[in-house]
């Protein structure tokens, strides 16, 4: 199935990409004088085929699972928040859910691979899938995190539900989001992998670990990696040794955006993480991706480089949950208007410049 | 009146500070792990006295004037497309308007100093007032830009006209832009003054000059400052040498808006070099300031230096006009809601970290 999926993920129209570059150079404004927002007016309208590109229809998918690895005392804060914050996300009173509601973004929350035990499904605001690829995953420092049918079933899983809600609601853009107690752990384990960079680089301090605990996340990530050797040239490899399933998920809403020829905005460190998984899969996901922000996480820079990615916003975030990509939903909707709506010099009747 | 006005401005609510830092620590979040969201929440809390902010009333003054030094060649466009994009604002087809519109700020536009001879008002469906301190400056290399009187006048009409309809539609929150072609380079005269930098660390392209050009509007900066000898310690002997009367109106919105207590979001380099002559008027007006963006034009970033203030967005932007701090009104939004809305830990029933 994921390779009949890769096979179907084409460029964006070079066609409208040549014509939205002309419009631009129309706009009554000194050249490009809207920087980031002209480069932003110009992929969308290469997404999209048009020059009147709309990003109205939105949603951002949080998906969550649990770390073996958290067993190794790399988060601040306990495994049971995983659940705990499911509820809040349900319930529409956590952070993503109150800036999704400011960003007119419809919040799909789903159980991929917690540990957590909803014996009732939680009815709340927002829409709740379970569909669990495995009970969390194993603790990479003993063994591979799952089997590479896992990892394969993880990003099919999310590839599936974001396809279903796409197409159902007929969105035009997309949103990534993530929830598990200790993935930045895992994530920063696939950077290190995949740009070949000492894990010190790239791991942070995630929800707010002591230098000593920092160290430490180091060492596991190391140890995990010297004892599982990902092949860097095989995403899912290392998917399936130091990530994580709601990573795979992540990964897989990023080729239905790219499938159904839509944006995806790219949330911080977990969901970059899945991005290096994406386009290792498919080179062709990059065309629909905008990296929402800049984290504070210290290798995400690093990895947005690797990706060619120009984040969005800097706001020194580092909550996830899809927060800095719903919030950069509406710059992108700023650079579609500009370029849509901002009349030209011949149309206003401005005279040019030189 | 001035000094009237400068009395009245007083700190924001240290109370309210210190409640909503409280409060942000009880978020289920990380440790302010929105960053420069939860500080820009806590600014707000403090300028409104409230645990609960709102920016939903908004609106954006768009000042025009222009400049004597235009004819010194110092900008790649002539001097009437301060005419023709007044015509565009009112009309609602230029890059502001569209931004205005996207963010639900109401836009008024006024022609505090042009040369535009409007014989008839134009009516479009922008708010448009016209009220000339003078038409247009002198130019500053050979003479003062203004009197002092026409400089005192000019923040008196931006303060009266912003005071007004901060008043009338009850708003929470404004933003500043300018029109003026030629007016980067009073801007970087009055911050080359007052930043005590020369002209060439803070003069950039402007609306895209080349370096030639660039090299005349350096020397012209350095001619104007040699010949008037501006006071640094006297904002209103800077604004009058070699200032711009747009200039002194948007200083005037910011008093306004400080005089109001509440926020006002400064827009880019030529906002930002009215916001240096308010902050010289009074140091007080501070506390109600947000920097929108940070500008591409070379020495913006050394001016929000001198001003202590972080930029919100960085879009290499330079078009001006509104245009960055209208944008970042979502932003100080977002802001507003995650400090109201987000719930707390003990609401939530979210384990706490370490």
């Amino acid at each position: 199935m994921l390779n009949r999926i890769l096979d179907s993920i084409t460029p964006y129209s070079d066609e409208y990409l040549k014509k939205a570059i002309q419009r631009t150079s129309e706009l009554i404004m000194p050249p490009r004088a809207v920087g980031m927002l002209n480069d932003i007016s110009e992929k969308l309208c290469a997404i999209q085929s048009t020059l009147k590109p709309e990003v109205d229809k939105r949603a951002v998918f949080v998906f969550a699972g649990d770390h073996g690895v958290v067993e190794e005392g790399v988060s601040a804060f306990p495994a049971v928040v995983t659940c705990e914050m499911i509820r809040a996300f349900v319930n529409d009173i956590a952070t993503i859910t109150v800036l999704a509601r400011q960003n007119n973004a419809k919040v799909v929350v789903a159980d991929v691979g917690s540990r957590c035990d909803f014996k009732e499904k939680i009815i709340g605001k927002n829409e709740f899938i379970i569909k669990k690829v495995k009970n969390g995953t194993e603790n990479f420092t003993k063994q591979p995190a799952m089997s590479r049918q896992e990892a394969e079933k993880s990003i099919e899983t999310g590839f599936e539900i974001a396809l279903k809600y796409i197409e159902s609601h007929n969105l035009n853009i997309v949103a990534t989001g993530d929830m598990g107690i200790g993935n930045t752990t895992p994530s920063a384990a696939i950077a290190s992998v995949i740009l070949d960079k000492d894990p010190s680089s790239i791991a942070g301090k995630g929800t707010g670990i002591d230098e000593k605990r920092w160290q430490n996340k180091v060492n596991v990530i190391k140890r995990g990696i010297e004892l599982n050797k990902p092949d860097k040239n095989d995403p899912i490899d290392v998917l399936s040794k130091v990530g994580g399933i709601e990573i795979g998920a992540i990964a897989g809403v990023i080729l239905a955006a790219a499938y159904k020829k839509i944006p995806v905005v790219v949330d911080g460190f977990i969901s970059t993480a899945a991005a290096l998984i994406a386009y290792g899969l498919s080179k062709n996901t990059h065309y629909y991706m905008f990296a929402g922000h800049l984290s504070e996480e210290n290798g995400h820079k690093l990895m947005l480089e690797y990706l060619n990615l120009k984040p969005i916003l800097k706001l020194n975030m580092r909550l996830g949950e899809g927060t800095g990509a719903t919030l950069a939903m509406h710059i992108i909707d700023a650079a579609a208007k500009v370029i849509s709506e901002v009349a030209t010099f011949s149309q206003a009747g401005v005279s040019k410049g030189e």
